[in-house]
């Protein structure tokens, strides 16, 4: 089964457009792993299990991992821990890779075979050749920023690029060429709803995934409004502290899983 | 003494604008490597204490060991052997990082703190906020994507933004507002030489990363002649596969060495 196909189905049988991110930071871990050595595989699998029935993806962020030593292993071991417990979830490895062909297919075997994710954050900035040895693995996703939920993304993203600005050029290109294989999805940032629109329209029913609601201050109305497609799916919709961080208590894994069920229920008042 | 102080301290003391590039690739690799479970810091190694001596600069890409189980470990064994046997040659690490600022502080410990590198290489598509945490350790060096050396560069990179085109605009924003604290270079590509000598214009005496000469083509006159700041330097002209690979045989040092000192002397008569 492809990501996409997965992710399709996960939406109908969790009734969820809710991802989960997965960025674990020590000095906001409950106290249970003050002296936790394993910590950051440990907390995370906790979240996962408490969360994956209200989830339509998980989604780490290599790079809360990438900061510490033997981190990489974490993340090896919790990725295997959700293919095996929860199968049915699929996992977006939050990367944001985007380098030269030669070194982007040492990135595709590092997120797909090393990792095994199902699917993989990139930045379309070095163009197609880039992006090739991701697209040709035509059974895993790949997920290309377009527009950002952070404050710079007006700084680039929003240049007139002629007849539109860059991230609609973006999103127009992946759509009408790099998407040959139907295994393309976009990051677009829930601070920007109005972009949404025009993203969405732009790229007919292709999944997005959308940072920046919660801790980031994105409108959830407005994301599901601006941002669904027909049949009230096409969005992942992304929440990392609000779901982790819920409680620093003996029950932060219960909280997860409430802020959890909260946001997709919340979701899907407006689907 | 800042990743900016000691390169220009190399560049004066090795008399070299080479850039040695390792991205080990085990396929590639010679002979008596074949059996090696600790090829990946062994081959580097080698390479490194036979080249250091031409090198103004070492750049390991992160991909190729983040392909491979423990490759993280085996890189900062590397940059380790490096920082400690060859202290006047700064590391760049090679790993286009760019996300929003909770995350890019993550980034920033993965290469300056856990790896010990100088300098790391960024991609600006995200904007200021992705930069900052990166730019604030004004020790370290951020060397932000302009115009890359791959084909894919002029898909977007070379779009017009009203009165000139993106990567112009990149360049100019960081050379006037993010380099506020003098530690920013860029990386621009070797098989681009009419867009390099646009950017020396606009960057002043900033310098410049340079991959794409040898096995992508880049012509080495024509980037020293169009790159060079007035003093003769100003460029970290990239090698990679051109010096690890120069042979599989036993002489694979001693062809890496000799690769180096070429490519230094080649450039030398452009200077």
């Amino acid at each position: 089964m492809t990501f996409i196909e997965k992710l399709r189905n996960r939406w109908q049988q969790a009734n969820s457009l809710v991802c989960v991110g997965l960025d674990p930071d020590p000095a906001k871990f409950p106290d249970a792993f003050v002296d936790d050595e394993d910590a950051l595989f440990a907390f995370c699998r906790d979240i996962v299990d408490a969360t994956a029935e209200f989830a339509c993806a998980f989604k780490p962020q290599i790079a809360y991992f990438a900061a510490h030593n033997d981190g990489e292993a974490a993340l090896q071991r919790l990725i295997a821990h959700i293919n095996g417990n929860h199968p049915d979830v699929p996992v977006i490895l939050d990367a944001k890779r985007g380098d030269i062909g030669s070194t982007a297919e040492q990135y595709a075997v590092e997120a797909f075979d090393r990792f095994g994710a199902d699917a993989v954050t990139l930045n379309p900035y070095m163009g197609r050749d880039s992006a090739a040895p991701f697209l040709q693995r035509n059974d895993r996703g790949c997920v290309f920023l377009c527009h950002t939920s952070n404050p710079g993304a007006r700084d680039f993203q929003e240049l007139d690029v002629g007849s539109e600005p860059l991230y609609q050029r973006i999103a127009r290109t992946i759509a009408n060429d790099w998407n040959a294989d139907g295994n393309c999805a976009l990051v677009v940032g829930a601070t920007f709803p109005g972009e949404l629109k025009v993203i969405r329209g732009i790229v007919g029913d292709m999944p997005l995934l959308i940072p920046g609601v919660g801790a980031q201050g994105g409108d959830v109305e407005a994301v599901v409004r601006n941002g669904k497609t027909e049949d009230g799916t096409g969005l992942m919709i992304n929440s990392s502290r609000g779901i982790l961080y819920a409680s620093n208590g003996a029950d932060y894994a219960e909280a997860a899983a409430n802020a959890a069920k909260s946001l997709r229920d919340e979701i899907n008042r407006f689907r």
